[in-house]
């Protein structure tokens, strides 16, 4: 299945309504950095995140130190951002809402 | 609680006996990489280390993407690496035994 990359407007018009995301990796990439009460809360969200991403087949790049957690998404196969990043980020986004 | 900095003689003894880590940080910290057959496992390896990392109260710094699994262990209250690396180190090794 081909996953088409984000045109640069398609780009800007998503990444306007994902305020806590940036652009990373030139482009290639959004970043979120979470931070919660302590490490049992991290990895509690991750563990929500990883079923969020089994589910759709489409893995973070991410990392961890006690209560912090810091999220890259980009989709390999499309070589940048797509559809599927956007979609992505909105259900973490919902997670902790 | 005063955790103490392994000396060098310590840590070179230890890094002996944990041929599968290496030392990183200028001698300040462990790191050991991991590869699974894929992002599920990869995860439930992740849960079984955040399990272990609570009960002691000793957490790593780790980035997983897919399968991957890059683990950097170093006690921040020692300002280096300390027995409590050692021992953890010890404990993931055997989830993989």
């Amino acid at each position: 299945m081909t996953v088409e990359q984000l045109t640069e407007e398609e780009r800007a018009t998503w990444l306007s309504a994902l305020p806590q995301w940036s652009l990373s990796r030139a482009g290639a990439a959004i970043e979120r950095k979470f931070e919660f009460a302590d490490f049992s809360e991290a990895f509690a969200f991750m563990t929500r995140v990883a079923m969020i991403a089994e589910t759709r087949d489409h893995h973070p790049e991410w990392f961890n130190v006690y209560n912090r957690v810091e999220i890259t998404l980009t989709t390999h196969d499309a070589g940048g951002l797509s559809l599927r990043d956007v979609k992505m980020a909105r259900k973490i986004d919902a997670l902790v809402a």
